[in-house]
């Protein structure tokens, strides 16, 4: 499968700005960079996607809320190194119409300054914890380096922020891992492979404890963050002074997770799953899963839209989001090449042949396969290749992050391996920072952070020859 | 039904602060003013509003898109009536971190300079028309006048603009037609009242040819405008040079429409169906539709947890939205009172005396009727009684508005009706500007506009007594 996408591969920055275009996902030419317009279809997969993380999170007692954008610059400054790593990324409103006011306020680069206060109103004892809520909007960030489409931009559109809060250290880390399960089921139901480590010290996300975050392996060799989970311990709470009323009477800090999804969990979909053709996208997420497209030849044309409308009929009652394209003022190779660029991922054509023979063809976007079937087998055989086409992009994009993994034994190893776009490449570290970090600069790529506790390895450090902890893991990083 | 809520009308101000906050719906005490957080119950009427009007546009031909924030200057700038109506409202972006942009950019107040400029990219010939979209999202006014919830706010979280393009100045005026019943439909399926009147040349909004509004009457006299309307002619597409080919090969300047509600709406919905009691909410929007809680007795508290549990499993296999609410620390009458504010319309309670007579109890919400059924009827009758209490609901609003709209023969008449706090007074009116103006000052309120044409009437305008065209509509507006 992969090697089918070499051409792709290899020029994948083009082909993404491309796609997502032509495809109608995203129109990126309003004049502020980075700033994108999400176009009609690219709304309605925007739309099945947040549907299966809202419900993840429902069903796992998060309740979803709205928080206002703007933060008091005392407000988000409170917690000194929370402010300390994002103050140069925020954008300050300082007027009112051409009134200067008297606090500037930033525009959300994440919540957490705007969430606990509130959240000191809300809790008084260990009754009200814990206290698990989300909500889904748009942050900023004053990106200085190159966007990127849905990867690297000013406004994310699209961002899940979860923030919880508990009585005490042990149960905020309970919600880490569980934060992690509901992450891995989310993009398991989007079929796309992740790495899971937890981020280095000095890389941690600014007012953390620790930092954990999912990892894709994109067509260049370099690493994207799709998600990331944080125990903030009792920072945010000590900083707005948010206590609770323990069991015993007393006042304790309140103890907070964090964690967040973006739209780039969307463009990993869009990336991983596409190919030359353009997108592919996972029936349960596309906004039409079947394109019927009806192939005229003379006066039979009637014949064939008749025959496309039963077949869209039949599949809607079946629950199936289907489309059927009659446009007579463009041929059907200019359909085909239309519907594969936007992903569909089934196309039925209907021709006089197979009307005569009572038959449906179908052919699969994935891999091009074509088929058919019995007329009274059409909902059933629908059904099963949905299902086929979306276990084989959960496996070939599986496969592909397995094949960009690996293990150097040293520092120059390493960096061949990553200079050559080869992905992620582990190797043995002792664990101290000034270790970790010449890593990083020896081999001028990212330190993705380190596995669970439990998959520790030995092995000695490559750069002090120690016996090694961990496996820590490199990468060139979006 | 009026009179019953005589109490709640002359204190709805304070009402409406209580309620929203005990009642779970929004929480102001965010340090900005004007900026509210949506609770989860809230989020939940919110999302069952914004779900009837999605469907109403999407099934009119109307395609869901998100647009970004920010505006630049110049963009904003750019058609000249609309940067004077709205240059004083804006909040400014001036700094990415501590670095002062080269331009600096608004948040929008309302997206026609963000919508019209991407437009231009997609519209090239009369083929490409009409045109129509709209986005769900905030926008930021900064108010310098008294916030009230919902109603005058910093941050309008819920803002539904629709924005249409046509090739013809009559299409255009259709397509107004057509968002005037879309709103009328919409306010209709959530119970609210509403006049529309065509707003005076000098209340129009800032680049429009003409604005067309919705307003209902709140308790305490004022009216509230929940949706407008606006015919944009060509002064937007003039502004940005949004042109397209005509049939005849030739370029014309594009038509376009605007038309948006906002939060307002749910705000009409809680305090015109609320009473003393705290929220009334229409079955259809109700995020709770039946809570059930169960009697308890000595010793018969898991046989009536267990009968309250059977009946909720009933009604959820009947589709409806219910809940049991077997919490054992508070009082069914506490529990009462809870439900009751949070405006749930239909109450069942079980008792011991229900499960012997295998009977059903039902309060109702909007009227505190109480009746019972048998037990095998309990899913019709509930769905009977939530549709009866919807239309109950519709009805006293809709009564509420009519004996709140009088005629005036004199200013004098008119002005003390208004300073009566009686709800909108017409006035006969010639037509005439200086008319027009010198009847905002000589009755101290504001001129809301006059019905569409077919609804002229004669009489004598009350400041120049010439023969008057309109019967022009006055009110102390929010």
């Amino acid at each position: 499968m992969i090697s089918e996408r070499k051409i792709w591969k290899e020029k994948f920055g083009e082909w993404f700005r491309k796609v997502i275009a032509e495809a109608g996902i995203l129109d990126y030419r309003y004049p502020i960079k980075g700033c994108g317009v999400w176009l009609p279809y690219g709304f309605k997969l925007r739309r099945n996607i947040l549907g299966i993380i809202r419900k993840l999170l429902d069903e796992s007692g998060h309740e979803e809320m709205l928080f206002p954008l703007l933060i008091p610059e005392d407000l988000f400054a409170r917690e000194s190194m929370h402010i300390k790593g994002f103050e140069e990324e925020a954008y300050w409103v300082t007027h009112g119409g051409s009134t200067k006011l008297s606090v500037k306020m930033a525009l959300r680069p994440t919540s957490e300054t705007v969430i606990t206060p509130m959240a000191k109103l809300w809790i008084r004892s260990h009754a009200d914890l814990p206290l698990k809520i989300y909500q889904i909007a748009s942050i900023f960030r004053y990106e200085t380096k190159a966007t990127k489409p849905l990867i690297r931009v000013r406004e994310v559109t699209t961002f899940k922020e979860a923030h919880t809060f508990h009585a005490s250290h042990e149960d905020a880390l309970k919600q880490v891992r569980e934060a992690i399960k509901i992450y891995k089921k989310f993009f398991d139901e989007i079929g796309i492979p992740y790495i899971v480590s937890q981020r280095p010290e000095w890389d941690k996300f600014a007012g953390a404890v620790s930092s954990y975050a999912f990892d894709t392996v994109l067509p260049d060799g370099r690493t994207l963050q799709i998600g990331t989970v944080h125990d903030l311990g009792q920072s945010f709470a000590k900083a707005f002074d948010l206590t609770f009323e323990t069991t015993i009477g007393g006042r304790e800090h309140v103890w907070q997770t964090s964690y967040g999804i973006s739209e780039r969990g969307i463009a990993a979909v869009l990336i991983l799953h596409g190919d030359d053709h353009g997108l592919v996208l996972p029936p349960n997420i596309a906004p039409i899963q079947v394109i019927i497209i009806p192939i005229p030849y003379k006066d039979m044309e009637e014949l064939v839209n008749e025959a496309g409308k039963k077949v869209e009929n039949e599949l809607k009652e079946g629950g199936v989001r289907v489309k059927l394209d009659v446009r007579s003022d463009i041929t059907p190779g200019s359909k085909f090449y239309e519907w594969e660029m936007r992903g569909v991922p089934l196309r039925i054509e209907v021709g006089p042949r197979d009307i005569k023979e009572r038959k449906v063809t179908f052919v699969r976007r994935d891999n091009f396969e074509k088929l058919s079937c019995e007329e009274s087998e059409l909902v059933e055989k629908t059904k099963s290749l949905l299902a086929d086409t979306r276990e084989n992009l959960r496996k070939r994009a599986g496969e592909w992050l397995n094949l960009h993994i690996c293990k150097a034994k040293s520092l120059d190893e390493a960096k061949k391996l990553i200079d050559s776009d080869f992905g992620i490449v582990q190797v043995p570290w002792c664990g101290k920072k000034e270790c970790g970090l010449e890593i990083e600069r020896g081999v001028n790529a990212r330190v993705l952070g380190v596995p669970s506790a439990k998959e520790k390895v030995a092995g000695n450090c490559v750069v002090c020859s120690q016996k090694g902890e961990f496996l820590v893991r490199l990468a060139q990083a979006y």
